[in-house]
């Protein structure tokens, strides 16, 4: 079971109340975070997300909303007793950031390992369990966009095992993914598992304006966390200034991926009340929701 | 009047319901801010203090719970639409520690003026029409205590300018501390007025053992803010090596300070509820107030 929660959904400035945007994924004890802002830490306690559990920290980009909690949040992991290396991803400029903000915590028990990814094409990296896509998005600065997959195994048909004699000690490497020999022949995974499922899949975007590179990121997601800075369609002006989106931009870029699931986050610190905006969304994509920190979801 | 405000009142990390230690001092409309750990923009706002009236930071020292809040804020005061400069003081090695820090704020809309102060010795700074003194404490790294002084100018004494015969066009200079020339004698200040008044004084101390430079520091204050990470008198220890103090450790000085008020601050994450160890101060000085988040008094 994936558990994905949303800390908080605040943009730009972390507010009395609203949290900045972060995401956490958790699979078997193990979580991937993505961005750490001011105030990270204390989300995360407060939403019941296990600190200690944190494996790797994806950033999309080097806003202090979404990178200034870094230095407080790997001191705490180092007060957990975390001894296993951290594993920091983010666009070009990473060495620099963490040059930077590592003057706060030059004594860290655990290792640090970082990936800078290009800013200008996908990459891929496997982290915590998961195989993670990273895209360039339209912002300001350089940012990726993330894609969270979960590859599952097909599921094991007994049946199918016993009509070929295949003896129960060989079932858990085959369903592995591994190929065995039996009397004198091969048998593969295929013969004996009902075929490929698909992945779950969480795609997560801030802060950009819509672009099809996010379609593709997105493509049949089952949650698509997306930005929306501004609920209002009246704030299109400032969207496209300011390299944000509206909830209708979001909801579009969900219908056209075939996402089954819509959060929008990263609101405005001047949209005191972002859901009385929902409507905007729903009836563009009518499985919208607009996020509350601490919202939570299992696959 | 001086507003002095604690909004928060942890040591260590930031907790939920608990922000890290730090104080606003506000004085005509421009505040001294002293510290500024994660989440510290928040805190203020909680306490209802006016982020746009900073004009001036000290840091106490460059541990994480007491610095890393800096990015943050300083970019919301650029969007609070603050222009005009900011003093930062602090203990030696903050020119290297904004350098790192301000990679996340390259572009602020105003001017960083900072003065790196000695750790060894005792030294003075005007900033935000106080009289701000920072002397040595003793902690695990180079550690700053500040006093911060308002100096009253005298009462000003109608009965004695009029005894005088000293026109009213003349009281306001006299009162402001400058002499003048009456019918061809000199008219001092000290004619006309009732005599110095004692300086509004308060005093910081966080982190540190006790000292006999923090009782200096502290002398006759009529707030004396300091560190008590630990309630329980059986934990002496554990303040020893962690270069900390018990709420006992800061009431003696307080008491040998001649301090007017003691408000402890800067608990353990450990010590859920302080003010049930409130007796541990209380009998050594009788006027402790076990701090909470958004602890205020005017002076």
């Amino acid at each position: 079971m994936i558990d994905i929660t949303l800390p908080g959904t605040g943009g730009m400035q972390p507010l009395p109340g609203r949290w900045l945007t972060c995401c956490f994924i958790e699979l078997a004890g193990r979580a991937l975070l993505i961005d750490c802002g001011e105030g990270t830490q204390i989300a995360l306690q407060q939403a019941g997300c296990k600190l200690s559990r944190i494996d790797a920290i994806c950033i999309t980009h080097y806003h202090a909303d979404h990178v200034a909690g870094l230095p407080g949040l790997l001191l705490t992991l180092g007060n957990c007793a975390k001894t296993t290396p951290l594993h920091i991803a983010g666009p070009k400029g990473l060495r620099t950031v963490l040059q930077g903000l590592l003057v706060l915590c030059p004594h860290l028990p655990y290792e640090i390992y970082f990936s800078e990814l290009p800013a200008d094409k996908p990459s891929q990296l496997s982290l915590c369990g998961f195989e993670v896509t990273a895209a360039p998005l339209q912002h300001a600065v350089e940012c990726l966009g993330y894609a969270v997959e979960y590859r599952r195994k097909p599921v094991f048909n007994p049946q199918k095992a016993e009509a070929l004699g295949i003896p129960r000690a060989h079932w858990r490497t085959l369903h592995a993914g591994m190929s065995i020999r039996h009397e004198g022949r091969e048998v593969t995974p295929e013969m004996v598992t009902d075929g490929a499922r698909a992945p779950y899949k969480i795609a997560y975007c801030t802060d950009t304006r819509p672009t099809g590179g996010i379609v593709s990121l997105a493509k049949n997601a089952d949650l698509f966390i997306c930005e929306g800075m501004y609920g209002d369609d009246d704030e299109a002006e400032n969207a496209v200034s300011k390299r944000h989106m509206l909830f209708s931009e979001a909801a579009s870029l969900a219908r056209q991926a075939g996402a089954k699931e819509l959060w929008l986050t990263h609101f405005s610190p001047a949209m005191p009340l972002p859901a009385q905006f929902a409507e905007n969304a729903r009836r563009v994509f009518a499985n919208s929701v607009v996020a509350c920190d601490g919202q939570r979801k299992s696959l």
